[in-house]
């Protein structure tokens, strides 16, 4: 899965990275290899929860229609819920923006022994605001650097990232929005928003290229996810989520007492 | 699943419900039954996810190996994770304990659309808090008044609320707590106070015989799952929760502006 990690800051032209790219794998071909993956994942996140040690945040980027949501499902789908959340940053509050933009942020990354899947994240204050005007270009370029340094010192602190850049196509897209209109039951998931943000799709690319850029550090690079076949993005997801808990070497946490003594304590109470 | 439902206020003797219980049926009698409601549930959620009409809170109580955790996990199991979220209730804080009981609840009940499971909740303040003395039987009485008003408030703003009791018996604890002992990945699960608690089973079935009586109101019924039988007790709870879904007759929201105007508008964006 190294092929779709980013280097620490090199500079990212998007349009070199295939979206439709499965890596010469085919759906058939990985279906008992991401159902042993997805068997991993919870007894992984059994190990993670159990022993309390690190604290794991995902952080899911892509564009409208690359599929956070249906990412977070699939990846979620089968392990415990107990040792989950989803965070869905949506637009701020007043009192959320009357605080820098990692106040709330801060406010919701995991605890030990647990997953956050941040389905959009601090990434925004990036990237909708200033493709909308709200922040200049030297207020994102500095904000890169705050943003490393955030992300320092959570993983100084045992937490641990992964961040995934979902990468479609711009004909992807525009076949999701015309699913959105023509199905009736996903009819609620279409906005009026999502066709003015597309008039900006060269502006989201080329300011996600400079926040996967500037970004990827060593202690949290991103994976640009080739999305436009789902099963490939959910492989490369779930594949790389679970190599990352396996190198952690976690185990079981035992008891420091007696066991024995402590099976005829539990026999002999009545 | 009407059975398992408390009447308003009616006086419980906890012995006369069978843990045990299956209501006659068998695993394999309701196998296809499940699997259905599984996917019904999928279904209704998703609706529920998208009216943002109502909030759902369910709560789950039971006693030390009663099976919250699993219960948790196998009715969220093939849901959207991105429209639920599981809240653990563990000892409070000092922040906490400056505050009223539910003070903390409140930061965490649903918003409307969401599912939110309480996993332990504010039950422990007329139970554990009672076992241990750290109230008296007068402060425990005024407290199922205050969450019966809490409660009502709550359904009143638009939020249902399902209670399980999860019902095991005193040898079925036995069972489960050896087990957490002789299987060496159920270490973790171990804890001392268990034993100690489990000293106090007449004082718990006691307090919530008390509870479960005097807060099952036509707000917010107390249901008495038999959970001795594990897919007895996932089948009860999950066909208590689709049924309440299923009552809310939701539908998908749908689009004001003409449909075919905006697909005509997706299609011709380059």
């Amino acid at each position: 899965m190294d092929k779709f990690m980013i280097d620490s800051q090199q500079q990212i032209d998007l349009k070199t990275f295939d979206p439709n790219d499965t890596n010469g794998l085919s759906k058939d071909s990985i279906k008992e290899e991401y159902s042993n993956l997805q068997k991993e994942f919870a007894h992984l996140q059994d190990i993670f929860y159990a022993s309390k040690k690190f604290a794991l945040l995902i952080v899911l980027q892509g564009i409208d229609c690359s599929g956070k949501d249906g990412t977070t499902r699939k990846l979620l789908n089968d392990i415990n819920p107990n040792g989950f959340r989803v965070e869905s940053f949506k637009e701020p509050t007043q009192e959320e923006l009357g605080h820098d933009y990692l106040w709330r942020i801060h406010k919701s990354v995991p605890q030990k022994g647990f997953i956050t899947v941040f389905n959009r994240s601090y990434y925004e204050d990036v990237l909708v605001t200033r493709v909308h005007g709200l922040i200049d270009d030297n207020t994102a370029f500095n904000r890169f650097n705050e943003i490393n340094m955030f992300e320092k010192f959570l993983v100084n602190n045992n937490t641990i990232i992964i961040k995934f850049f979902l990468h479609i196509s711009k004909d992807f897209q525009k076949k999701k929005l015309e699913d959105r209109l023509e199905i009736p039951e996903k009819h609620w998931k279409f906005s009026a928003s999502d066709l003015t943000e597309r008039k900006s799709w060269d502006k989201y690319q080329q300011y996600y290229e400079d926040l996967l850029c500037n970004c990827s550090t060593d202690e949290a690079p991103w994976n640009i996810v080739p999305s436009n076949k789902r099963w490939f993005r959910d492989y490369v997801v779930l594949k790389t989520t679970v190599d990352v808990l396996n190198n952690l070497n976690l185990k079981y946490p035992d008891i420091d007492e007696n066991i024995k003594e402590l099976i005829n304590k539990v026999k002999e109470s009545n």
